[in-house]
C-alpha cells in the first residue's frame, strides 16, 4: 500500500497488528473483537480436554443413511431448483412446515410472514439492522446469549442488562431498566429474551410471569424479540407457551433448527408482523440475495419423509440424560459456596463460583487440568460475570462430563486455597461484548 | 400494539402501509427500498414472457446424477460433519481448492486470507459493514451491480459513479471522481469494480488499464473491491489477470460459484489482505455464525470427484451460443438510435435506446408485449438510466432469446412513435438505489 495513512485510532486492535488498513475501518468495526478464550480453543478442541465450553448439538443420533438416500434423491429429481436462486424469503413449503412447528407452542402463523434465514444469527442480524441506529438500548437479560451481543455490537446498540431469578426475567427488573433508560434520555429499542431454557442461564421464563412482560414492552412501547432455539427440548416434553403466541402485534419470533434437526444447515427463521417482514426480506436480500434452496430443501423433506417428532424425543433424552450427569457430578464435587441452575431443558447449566475466583483469569489454568468451560464475562455487555461461568452437556458423554466437573472442582478447590492464603489477587479488565465463536453458539 | 407511536418519518413507506412499527425503524431502514419492478415479476415469469430480465444462470448442463450420488455418498460418510456447525472462516480444504481456482487468473494467495460466504453477496455486504461508515462514500462503475447498491444502501454508503466506455473504468473519470469527493470533504473508502464482462454494462476492463487504475487508488488511499463472479465465463476461454494478481496488498477480491457451479449453494468467498481478513472474520460471525457445512462440502466435493474445467467449457459454449443468438437479433430488429455492448464473456448486454423512450415507464407495456428486462435505473445510485436497459442472455434459449429481442424491438418502435407524435412524456421521479430482486442477481 502507497497511500500515506497512518494508524491512528486508538482501538484495542492497535496494539496488537500492523494493519495498514486501521484507519479506514467503520467506527462499527472497533466493536468487533475477538473472543478471548478463542485463543484457548485451539488447546481446548484436544481430545484429552473435556469441553463443557462448547454448545455444538450432538448429532450421533441422527439417521444418516436415510438422510444419505432422501438427499441424494432430491438432488436426482429436484436439482435445478436446489441448485438454483431461490426467494429471498425461503420456499414456501418449508414455511408452512415451519408453520405447523410453531404451532407445537400455541403460534398461530401464517406462511406469508415467516422469514427464513441463515441461522437464526442472521435473523437476529437482521432485526438489529432493521430496527437499530447507533446508541440505541437493546434490553438483555443477564446474563445472555453471546451470538446476540456480537449482533448488538456490530450495530452498536447499546446493552442494557435485567436480572433473572430461577423463573427468569423479573418483571419488576424490566420496569426498572426500562425506566432507567428512559430517565437517561435514551430509547429502548426492543427487549431480547430466550424465555425456554436460556442460554447461557438454564432457566425458563415462568409461564405466570409472560402476559405481565408483555404487556410492560407493549405499554412503553418496547417490541419483543424472542429467541427460542431450545423450545422444543424440554426434557420431560414439555412446551410452554411462547411470548408470540398471547401477542402477534408486538412480538418477533426466532426460531432454528440448529438444535432439532441439523446446525450445519444453518436454517432458521425470523416471523413477524406483516409490515416488519417486508423490511426483513429487502434487508435480507441486501444480506445475501437468498437463504441457500439446497439446505431448505433438505430441511423441509427430512421434515416430510421423517419421524422429526420422534427423532426430538431421542434428542430430549440424549440431553436429559447428559443433564443428569452434570447436576449429579456437581453435587457430588464441587466446593462449598458454589451454586448453579438446574436446567429442564436446553444445553446449560449457568454456575457461580464463591468470592475471589476469577473465572476468566481461571480459565487456561482449568484447561491445563484438561477440561473447559466459557467463562461468564463473555455473556455479558456490561463487564458483569466474572464469578460466572457456563457449562454444557449437550456434547460429552456423560462419563466424559462426570469426568470434567471432577476436574473442574478441582481446579476451583485449588483456586480457592490461593484465595484463603494470598487474598484478592488484581483483576483484569473486562472487555465489552466478545463476538461469538461457533463452538460458542 | 398499544403503545402511542404514530408514524412520523416522512418516508416513502408511510404512504403505502399503516405500519404501527414505523417509527421504531433505524435510519438505514428507510434506504431499503422494494424494487419498483418486483411486482412485475410475477407477471413478468409467467411461461409466456420471454424474460431477459433475470440473472439466473443455466444450469441444464450440470451432472446431477452424478452429483445426486456424490452428495448421497457425502452425508453417509461425512454426514456428522455436513451437518454440524463449522468454522466460521469456512472449511480449510474448500479454501486450499479456491486458491486453485483464483490462480487461473493470476492470483497467488494463502487459503489463511479466504473467508469463505454465503454468496459473494454476503462478502459484499461484510466489506461494506467493516469500512463504511454512514456518508462515507463507495466509488463504483455507472451503472453497477443493483446488489452491491442494495448493500451500500444499507449501510447509509453514498455511491458516487464512475464512467465507463467499451473498454471499462475510465483512469481519467476515476481520478476526477476521487478529486471532487476530497474537494467536498468526503472519503472515498473504496472503489467497487467488477473488472471482467460487467454486470450489467458487458464490458470489460481493458487489461492495459489495469494497473493504472490500482495506481490511482493506491496513490490516493482508496481500497479496491474486486468482484468477479464471471471472470471465467470468457466465451472463448480466455481469462484476464485479476486486479489482485497486481496489488495484494490494497486489493479486497470477491469470489463466488454461481455462476461457475450452483447458485443455490450460495457459496461465494472473499481474499483479503490477512488483518483485513480478520475483521472479515469476526463480522461473518456476527452475522450468520458460521456458513452451512454442508454447502461448501459440496462444492468441495464437486471439485475433487468432477471435470470442473470441462464443466466451465460447457457453460462458456451455452452463454456464447445465447450472446450470439441476442447480438444477431438485435442487429436484425432493433430501431435506428439504439445502442449495445458486444460481451465477449458474461450474462449481459447494455442497450442504450434513443431519446424518448423511458425504458422504466416503458417496462409494463413490454410486459404486455410478453417481454421483460431489467430497467436501466435500478443500476445507478443517482437517477440516471432511464435511456438504458439491462438484456440477460444466460437463461432463455436461443430461439426464445431472438422472439424476446423481436418483441422488444416492436414495443421501442411504438414508442418512438409517440414520442414523435406527442413529444416528450413527463418524468416520473425516479427513486435511489434499489434492493435486488433474486431475479437480477
Amino acid at each position: 500500500m502507497s497511500n500515506g495513512d497512518q494508524p491512528t485510532l486508538p482501538t484495542r486492535a492497535a496494539g496488537r497488528s500492523l494493519d495498514p488498513h486501521l484507519a479506514r475501518y467503520a467506527a462499527r468495526t472497533a466493536g468487533m473483537t475477538a473472543s478471548e478464550i478463542r485463543a484457548l480453543f485451539a488447546v481446548a478442541s484436544r481430545p484429552e480436554v473435556v469441553s463443557l465450553a462448547g454448545g455444538m448439538p450432538n448429532l450421533a443420533a441422527l439417521p444418516l443413511d436415510s438422510l444419505s438416500a432422501e438427499i441424494g434423491e432430491l438432488i436426482a429429481t429436484e436439482g435445478l431448483v436446489a441448485l438454483q436462486y431461490g426467494s429471498a424469503q425461503g420456499i414456501v413449503g418449508l414455511r408452512e412446515q415451519i408453520c405447523e412447528i410453531m404451532a407445537l407452542e400455541g403460534i398461530s402463523a401464517h406462511p406469508d410472514d415467516v422469514v427464513v434465514t441463515v441461522g437464526s444469527q442472521m435473523g437476529l442480524d437482521m432485526v438489529t439492522r432493521i430496527f437499530c441506529d447507533p446508541g440505541d438500548v437493546v434490553l438483555a437479560e443477564g446474563p445472555s446469549y453471546v451470538g446476540a451481543l456480537g449482533s448488538f455490537a456490530a450495530y452498536q446498540a447499546n446493552v442494557v442488562h435485567v436480572a433473572m431469578d430461577d423463573n427468569g426475567l423479573v418483571p419488576q427488573a424490566l420496569r426498572e431498566a426500562i425506566a432507567t433508560v428512559t430517565a437517561a434520555g435514551k430509547r429502548a429499542k426492543f427487549l431480547y429474551t430466550i424465555p425456554n431454557f436460556h442460554n447461557p442461564a438454564g432457566v425458563t421464563l415462568a409461564v405466570s410471569r409472560r402476559a405481565e412482560i408483555l404487556q410492560i414492552c407493549a405499554e412503553y412501547g418496547v417490541l419483543v424479540v424472542e429467541d427460542n432455539p431450545y423450545g422444543l427440548l424440554g426434557f420431560d416434553g414439555q412446551t410452554y407457551p411462547a411470548l408470540r403466541s398471547y401477542d402477534r402485534d408486538n412480538v418477533v419470533y426466532l426460531g432454528s433448527f440448529s438444535k432439532t434437526f441439523a446446525a450445519g444447515l444453518r436454517v432458521g427463521w425470523v416471523l413477524a408482523p406483516h409490515a416488519v417482514r417486508e423490511r426483513l426480506v429487502l434487508a435480507a436480500e441486501s444480506a445475501t440475495l437468498c437463504p441457500p434452496a439446497l439446505t431448505q430443501m433438505v430441511v423441509s423433506r427430512y421434515l416430510s419423509t421423517h419421524d422429526w417428532r420422534g427423532q426430538i424425543k431421542l434428542f430430549q433424552q440424549t440431553y436429559r440424560e447428559r443433564r443428569d450427569a452434570m447436576l449429579g457430578a456437581l453435587d457430588q464435587y464441587l466446593p462449598a459456596g458454589c451454586s448453579w441452575t438446574r436446567p429442564d431443558g436446553g444445553f446449560y447449566v449457568w454456575l457461580t463460583v464463591p468470592e475471589g475466583v476469577d473465572t476468566k483469569a481461571m480459565l487456561p489454568r482449568a484447561i491445563t487440568a484438561r477440561v473447559a468451560y466459557a467463562s461468564g464475562t463473555g455473556f455479558y455487555a456490561d463487564a458483569l460475570g466474572s464469578r460466572q461461568m457456563r457449562l454444557s452437556f449437550c456434547y460429552p458423554t456423560p462419563e466424559r462430563i462426570k469426568e470434567g466437573v471432577r476436574r473442574l472442582a478441582n481446579v476451583l478447590a485449588d483456586e480457592l486455597e490461593l484465595y484463603r492464603t494470598f487474598g484478592p489477587v488484581a483483576r483484569r479488565a473486562v472487555s465489552g461484548p466478545q463476538s461469538p465463536s461457533p463452538d460458542l453458539a
